[in-house]
C-alpha cells in the first residue's frame, strides 16, 4: 500500500476538547509513516479544503501538538458551512476530490456533529463513484451530546462539569444573600434542541432539596403559570430559588422565550436571552429581586474546568479514527461504549456514518421528572460519570497556557474556487 | 484581662474567598482561649446581631472550619443592610451594645467593604460613649477592589483570575468561528463604579494585539461613534473583536447603557444587561453576527478558579484582625502592603477605619490608556501579581466540595427587635 496523505478538519461550534481529538489524530498518524505521509488540516474546517488552504501539520513540533490537549477552541479554525448534496451541488464534491487528488490525500477525518457525519458519509460515497476512493472517518464532537449510536459525545462532559460547578458555586452566593437581597437566580445554558447541558446542572446537588430547584428543558413546553407557581413555592420553602434554563426554552406553539414579541422603543425586536425574559416575568408577577447569568461561549471554552473523562475520550476517538483507517475501515465513526456493571467503564466502538448522520438525540422522557422540571435518578446515573476527574491546563502568569500553531499552508496547486 | 466573646459578621456582596477570612478569624481566635471565649457569627451579617441570631462557632469542628478556606459564598449568611448613624437611628446602635453586653462580647470583627468599615468605626465610637467599649476591627472584602489604604482587596484577585481566564478561553472560540460565524463577542463584568474587574480582563493577553481588543470602563464616558468605529476597525484588522464591558458603562450624562430607554411591547423598561445593549448597537450599525455573555454571580463565586495569592491574603487579613485585637488595637483594618522591588511581595499593614470608611477607589486615569479603551503597562504590572497561583478546591463526584456549617444559634436572652 502506497503512502497517502490525510486531511483533518474541525466543523461547527467548537468545544473545550475538540483539539484533544486533533491531538489524538496527529500523534497517531505520525506512528504510521509507511501508510500516512503528511496530515493536512483544513484552515477553517471544510472551507480549507474547498479553498485549498491546507495547514501542513508536519511543520508543527511534537510539543505544540501535545499542547492541543489542553487548548480550547478549534486550533485550525472551524466553520459553519454545510455541504449540499452531490446531486444539488456537484461542484463542491468535485472540488473536494480534485483537491484530494492534487495533494495525494487518501484519508479524510472529519471532526464534528451530525451534519459533519452526513458530509463525511456523502464524500465517502461520492469518492467511490468518481473512482478516487477516500477513506472517510467521522470523529464525534458536540457539547450538545445529541449524536446517536454513541453513549455520549466528546465535548459534553466538560461543559457539563463547568455548568454543574458554576451553579453549585453561584447557589452558595444566592443562599448567602437571599435574606435581604436576591431571591431568584437564573442561569441560561446552551442546548437549543436537546436539554443535556441543562440536565447536567443537577449534578450540582449533594442533597435532594439543594439548588438548582428547577430546570427548563427544550424537550418540555414552557408553561408560565406552572413556572411562576413553582418559583413562588420554592422561595417560600427555601428562601430563594435557583433556575437553570436552556436557551431553547419555548412555549407550546414552538416560540422560543428568547424570541418573545417584546420590542424596544425604536420598534426593534429585543435580541436574545431566555434568562432576562424569565427574570422580567418573575419580577412583574412576583416582585422578587433577581440576578441572571448567560454564560454563552464561556461554557464550551472552559478548558480550565474540563472533565478528565471527557479529555480522555476526546483524545481516544481521535486515536481510534486513525487506527480504524489503518485497519482499512471506511465510512464509520468511533463511538463511546459504556460498560456494564455499577462502576463506570468505557471503551471505543464504531458506528456506520449513515446511522449517525442527521439524527438528533434529545433527552428521553424518562430522564426528565414527571413534572418536567427536573431530572430523574436514572438520568443522574447516566450523567455523573461523564464529569469525573479534573484535568487542569498548565498556567503561566496566572492564566492558562494555550498552544499556538504556525498554521503554515502548503502551496496551492489548483485555481481558486468560489464557495 | 478577663475572657470576652467575639462577634464576627459578613457584609454585602460575598466573594470566592470571604470564607477564607472567616477561617483565619476562627482558627486564630481559638489560639487565645485566655482572652477570647467563643466566637459568635452573625446569621445573615449584622442582622444576626440585631435579631440576636448568633451562630455558635465553637460547635463547628476544626475540619469544617478549615473547609471554609475553599468554600465560596458567605457561610454564615450576609446581608445588604447599612446601619444609619447613631444620631439618626440610635436604637440600632443601642441594640447592638445590648446584644454585645448580654453575650459578653468584647470584640467585633466586621468583614465587608467601605460601608461596613464605616459601621465598624461608628460602633467603636458609640460603644466607648456608652461605657461598654468594644474592640472593633474591620476585615477588608470586595470584588470591586475599591477600598482605599490597601494595595488591593481580598476577593478581587480571584474574580480577576476568573475573568482573565474566561476571556482568554472564549477568545479562542471566537477566533475559531469568525470566518463564517461570530465576529463580535461581548462579555459583561461586575464593577458598577470602579473598573478594576474590567481591567483584569487584559491579563488574558499574551501579546499586544491579542484579545480582548476593547475594554469599557465605568470611569470613561461611553461614546457610541468611537465605540462602533473601533469595533469595525478591529474586525477589519483581526477578523473578529472581543469586548469586555463593565456593567457600569455609561454615557456622558451618567445614564447607564443598561438603563437605556428601550421598552418592550407592554411599555416595560427593558431589564439590565450592558452586553445585549452593545450587541444590538453593533448589529444595527455594522451588521456583525455577535455573541454575548453576562457572568454575574458566577464571577464572584468561582472559587474553582481562585487566585492562590488572593486566598492567602484573605486568610491573612482574618488572622491579622484577631492578632491586632489581641495586641489591644482598635478601630483599624488590616491592609495589604505591596513590597518594593520588581519581584512581588506583600505583607500585612493597618489603617484606621475612619480613613477607609466610605471612600471609593476608582481606577486612576494613568492606569487607563489614552483613548480610554484599554489599560496601560503600569496597570498591568499592578494587576498581574494578584492573580498568581492556582488554589483548587477538593472535588467529589466531579464537583467541588464545600463545607457546611451547623449554624446552631445560641439561646436568645433579649426580647425581639424590629429592624
Amino acid at each position: 500500500m502506497s503512502v497517502r496523505n490525510a486531511f483533518y478538519a474541525q466543523s461547527g461550534g467548537v468545544t473545550a476538547v475538540i483539539n484533544a481529538s486533533a491531538c489524538g489524530v496527529l500523534e497517531t498518524a505520525r506512528q504510521y509513516p509507511d501508510k500516512i505521509g503528511k496530515v493536512f488540516a483544513g484552515r477553517n474546517g471544510i472551507l480549507g479544503a474547498l479553498q485549498e488552504e491546507l495547514i501542513d501539520t508536519s511543520l508543527e513540533s511534537i510539543d505544540v501538538i501535545a499542547g492541543l490537549r489542553h487548548t480550547p477552541g478549534g486550533a485550525f479554525g472551524s466553520c459553519r458551512y454545510k455541504l449540499s448534496t452531490p446531486e444539488n451541488k456537484p461542484a463542491e464534491y468535485q472540488r473536494l476530490i480534485e483537491i484530494f487528488k492534487a495533494h495525494n490525500i487518501g484519508y479524510f477525518f472529519y471532526n464534528g456533529g451530525g451534519d459533519s457525519m452526513d458530509t463525511a458519509h456523502k464524500v465517502s460515497l461520492y469518492s467511490q463513484k468518481m473512482g478516487y476512493p477516500i477513506t472517510c472517518i467521522g470523529i464525534p464532537k458536540t457539547v450538545d451530546n445529541d449524536l446517536p449510536a454513541t453513549d455520549n459525545c466528546p465535548g459534553f462532559g466538560s461543559v457539563a462539569k463547568y455548568i454543574a460547578t458554576s451553579v453549585k458555586e453561584a447557589s452558595l452566593d444566592i443562599e448567602s444573600m437571599h435574606e435581604t437581597s436576591t431571591k431568584v437566580f437564573i442561569m441560561e445554558v446552551m442546548g437549543r434542541h436537546a436539554g443535556w447541558i441543562t440536565a447536567a446542572a443537577a449534578l450540582a446537588m449533594d442533597h435532594e432539596n439543594d439548588p438548582p430547584h428547577m430546570l427548563l428543558f427544550p424537550e418540555i413546553d414552557f408553561c408560565r403559570e406552572m413556572f411562576l407557581a413553582r418559583v413562588e413555592q420554592t422561595v417560600e420553602d427555601h428562601g430563594y430559588c435557583v433556575i437553570v434554563a436552556s436557551e431553547g426554552t419555548h412555549y407550546g406553539d414552538g416560540t422560543f422565550l428568547s424570541a418573545s414579541r417584546s420590542t424596544d422603543a425604536f420598534g426593534h425586536v429585543q435580541l436574545g436571552g431566555t434568562a432576562p425574559i424569565l427574570a422580567r416575568m418573575i419580577k412583574d408577577s412576583l416582585g422578587y429581586k433577581y440576578h441572571w447569568a448567560v454564560v454563552d461561549y464561556l461554557q464550551r471554552a472552559a478548558r480550565h474546568m474540563a472533565s478528565a473523562v471527557d479529555v480522555e475520550q476526546a483524545y481516544a476517538v481521535g486515536v481510534a479514527a486513525v487506527e480504524y483507517a489503518m485497519q482499512g475501515k471506511n465510512g464509520i465513526m468511533p463511538t463511546i461504549v459504556r460498560g456494564e456493571g455499577t462502576e463506570y467503564t468505557w471503551s471505543i466502538g464504531e458506528a456506520p456514518l449513515e446511522m449517525v448522520a442527521n439524527v438528533e438525540m434529545k433527552m428521553p422522557r424518562h430522564f426528565i421528572s414527571e413534572d418536567g422540571l427536573h431530572i430523574t435518578e436514572e438520568c443522574r446515573r447516566y450523567l455523573e460519570p461523564l464529569i469525573m476527574g479534573e484535568d487542569y491546563p498548565p498556567f503561566k502568569n496566572g492564566v492558562p497556557v494555550h498552544t499556538r500553531l504556525n498554521r503554515a499552508c502548503v502551496e496551492k496547486k489548483l485555481p481558486p474556487f468560489n464557495v
